[in-house]
């Protein structure tokens, strides 16, 4: 049996390409890790809780892992999700693990094998036979006080880490990290999907609620907008430097101050006919946008994904459940009002995601190569993965250089897939990086420093840490 | 000369890399071939006929062969093809000999240079010089009953090859296949588009004779519905295992029953109006869908091309002249009212194809990956090539993994393409796993495993043969 | 310090597939470069005037360099471009230099290296420290008459040149060329936006020019057309050999002669409404494909660039400083109007190119693999480079072999680009055919052959040059 990393994983081929990226890799290997984009839970921060038990650390609140055995015809029910679902984590764990070859050639599988090995010293691909066993020795350490959250972001040299937060968040894990004396870097991120969707649940109570928690009237527009500012005030006194927003497209608009306050009182008083939904929400990214040129925080737009696609699923077992599906967007025109509203000004930073690979090389990289503000976020969801960051590196650099990139974002919910995510963005870099410098487009020299920049230091910047 | 057929074609150039690709290979190259999907003609099974001349066998009838040559200035009247065309065999053969060289860097090449060497012992690239002698050598050959239908398909290894045939077929060569007692297995496949295409020529009859072959009254929707019910449990008593749908777009749709059955009063009327003909045949495939979740049988679905481009040429030539031609498609919010209503079904099995690759990452690979009820089925038409079934692997396998594809079809009407495209596409394969094992993404003994799924267990499965 | 340009760059890093893409290289290398498009500027080898310095040479007027300092925040002026802009040229060098590392992966990199090091023996890494040194020795060359443009013509072995030219131009320096005695062939192309598009800036005015130049009596649309033949063959007799269309979309439309007249009428008078301006554009399309059809100039199609994205910019900056930005387009529908009514005449030739690459594979390679008059433009604009070129090569061969392709452009402006253009293509296009052999796919004698075609020939032969 193979080891279950083997140190030259995702390197080229060829002898000298490889030697050269393993040289490259090297100098990166160690690097602290950033993480400007991500789902932990604030509470793990706060609170320190120990994981439960395998199964609630890698199979049930994973959507990728889920998904996966579903589409192979494992209940859903059997992996602890639904009404009467299986409650024994063994039962479920094992489930997991005579199914695990489907992972085969999927990120998740390399995700998995890297915190098997180099969380929990387990060395033995994972099967129906060993399924207990291993088992047993996660549950063991899991149990150990070296295996909590803090503990593992000072064990993963974690240097800072993103949560993603919404806009009427009290942030009070956050405070409680900040007041504890830890000296773990956990920032928040202004997320107000919420108070920003006229189709989100309960639209009207979320902005009330945030009028409120901002002390503004938010009976009209302007009042609304002072509460935004004031929340994302309140977010950057507790160490915020971005928001996020999940859009189903990229649309904005920029609409004359009269006909969005006449807008704005429609979708308020739930009266949002034909497309004003979507137009309020076009117009909420060039506010938005501007804010950001006022206040600093980097702005970031994550659009394309139809979410919660079946209808059935959604009933039954709720949101990220892994039935979140990409659709074609375009970025061309869609931004074109916000960038004439602020494109061009010096402050503004918006990065930009795609689930659309279409569009890197055709619309992303001449965007961002262009436009001041822009920069290019990594690769997204199903395209963190080798093939995936191989053609994201490949479609934009050359037009976009790689100055307009914002440095590698681990965007998970799964903490131990932490540094293996980092791991395979840092080795697939060094393997890009190695090519160019083969065949002769880069100096080697080169290829060291932008190492180095992909893998921390264009995430500092891009997001101001 | 090099020889025409190297040993280690299409594996890549890296020694390590290049020794594994042949190991790989040699597990599966000998492999029965399973053809689940295809347009070989029933009567050359049923009646097993001599192939009358070199030229009928490899130029006339492959539009891949017509278009290129075709698109080099070529008139379809040289080929064969419309009124007055040259009808000597042998002048065809030469002019498609002495243009041979348009088809380097092209499938068609490897597929021809294969059935040359391996079918008709021809060590020669074809060329103008020796035209006459290939003519001969393979006109030859043809008299020997060796190279007729059935001998073809021992000598090729065929387990079991799928016609495609129409819903209103009486299957009378099949059948004769099955009185003949011969040994070999060829299964119908449930063709609808004629009478659930309401563009389609005759569709109002086509639709009255299969009320009449079913002895249902289709005059209402009710009646049409078990009239397919009907038919497919006839193609099913002979061997049928699997439907299959040719439409513009992957559009659904789920009616309210009221809606849809006055929807088919107009179409049979004749009074489709605006978007009628699209949104009866959206229906009809969630129709189908539910029909194939009842009787099992596996449910096809090509679309996206847009047939018969020309209309100069469709006047004067015909269908199937090569100028059928792909359009963007997306299949995210297109199939989900099917998805909705029978996508979770675990009966249900949809196999999807697409000519659109930048769907493979965007949407296909996420949709399979969730959905239990559907597989990719393997690079269609243009695609089914080294670089095509190459990019198909790096796009598709990281979300969907290996398992949720449908394994190889070879979908041909050109006999003795079909060790050659089966050729081509376990070496393809066998090069995409070896690149796996060599950057240490899988070990060597799942990769094994693995060859042998894609070259033909996958397609046993997934077509339930 | 690495040599600025290694004599194996951009070649495969396989040692036995490197040795040969050197072979295939050395057959190419020093053949002529035959440029059928571009944006020289027709003054140059009328009056062969000194460049003025290296900032006007290698910064100022280039697009690619401009946008991308932009884009890493250098303003326009210091850039020399807008109002009160830097004037000093050897300021603007210094900025250049101190940024030359944000192309670091692009294009621009190694054009630019390559001119440094081939045009003017420059061999150190250009950057702030011999920012100064490289300058003043550019300058000093800049003053000998070996680096005016006539001497650059016969030192790149440069066999012909085509310009770019709109519809009114007089073609006096092309006049001057042809009276000076000169050897050098420089011809003119026909761009007729200015007065096919009536959302052009003058339209009307445009228009009535083009019929006092013609003699013809635009007041009515078949004087319109008359006018376009009478310029058309004006062109020719100025040694033109091809038309250039510039459209936001492939859109194409053939309308009966009552329709289009009034169109025309409703354009002329600036009382187009809706789409009308659309679709006279689509319409002339058609026209100007037939005219090709009658008078044998070569049409070539760009289409699918956003202009002038920037409101900003452009009200500052003007037009051509980097913000036109890629939009989806499908030709598939879009050129069916055309080619219904001139696809298939043997005298067509119309050449298209794309920005958005999804179409290659999916709907170009199948048209021009079809349609005798169609042949594909080599990659445009961002996507001249090492991947761009290669993803063009993969996507297009196997559906369209290499004959239905028209050779390399290298359609610039920036004249020390030129040698260094033809050359990456020349060396991508020898790394491509060198996998072809390496993998069995081709024989070497065959790339040979195919790598001569595609670094002249086909240029040659697809521009009827």
């Amino acid at each position: 049996m193979a080891m279950l990393l083997h140190p030259d994983r995702l390197f080229p081929a060829d002898p000298d390409t490889r030697s050269l990226a393993r040289r490259l890799f090297a100098g990166i290997e160690h690097l602290a890790i950033i993480s400007p984009h991500g789902h932990t839970e604030p509470r793990w921060w706060g609170e320190n809780p120990a994981f439960p038990n395998p199964a609630e650390l890698f199979v049930t609140p994973d959507h990728y892992v889920v998904r996966m055995l579903v589409s192979r015809g494992v209940p859903f029910e059997a992996l602890g999700i639904g009404a009467g679902a299986q409650a024994d984590p063994r039962a479920i764990w094992r489930r997991f693990a005579e199914n695990y070859h489907v992972f085969r050639g999927t990120p998740s599988r390399l995700w998995i094998d890297h915190a098997l090995s180099q969380v929990f010293g387990l060395e033995e691909r994972l099967d129906a036979d060993n399924a207990d066993r291993h088992y047993d020795a996660i549950a063991e350490r899991l149990a150990d006080p070296a295996y909590r959250p803090r503990a593992l972001y000072e064990r993963f040299g974690i240097e800072v880490i993103a949560t993603t937060d919404g806009a009427l968040d009290d942030l009070a894990w956050h405070a409680a990290v900040q007041a504890s004396g830890w000296t773990g870097r956990v920032v928040p991120t202004y997320r107000p999907d919420s108070v920003v969707d006229p189709d989100f649940e309960g639209f009207r109570a979320n902005v009330e609620r945030l009028g409120e928690l901002a002390g503004c009237d938010i009976g009209h527009w302007q009042g609304y907008l002072e509460a935004h500012r004031r929340r994302r005030a309140f977010f950057r006194s507790m160490g915020a430097t971005a928001t996020d927003h999940g859009h189903p497209t990229p649309r904005t608009a920029d609409l004359p101050e009269a006909q969005i306050a006449a807008l704005y009182q429609r979708v308020l008083a739930g009266r949002a006919e034909g497309e004003d939904a979507d137009l309020f929400r076009a117009q909420m990214l060039t506010e938005m946008a501007r804010m950001s040129a006022e206040d600093g925080l980097v702005m970031q737009l994550h659009s394309g994904s139809f979410r919660n696609h079946s209808a059935g699923v959604f009933a039954a077992y709720g949101r990220d459940r892994g039935f979140d599906i990409p659709q074609p967007v375009s970025f061309t025109a869609a931004l074109k009002p916000l960038l004439d509203a602020v494109g061009m000004d010096p402050r503004l930073r918006l990065i930009l995601f795609t689930l659309d690979e279409s569009v890197y090389a055709r619309e992303l990289a001449p965007l961002a190569g262009a436009y001041p503000g822009l920069l290019l976020g990594p690769p997204w969801w199903f395209h963190d993965s080798f093939e995936g960051i191989s053609r994201y590196r490949r479609r934009v650099t050359e037009t976009a250089g790689f100055l307009n990139t914002a440095g590698f974002n681990d965007d998970t919910r799964a903490l131990c897939s932490i540094p293996a995510r980092h791991d395979v963005s840092r080795r697939v870099d060094s393997a890009f990086l190695a090519e160019l410098v083969t065949s002769h487009r880069l100096d080697e020299d080169e290829a060291h420093e932008i190492a180095r920049l992909l893998a921390t230091d264009l995430a500092r910047s891009a997001y101001r840490l």
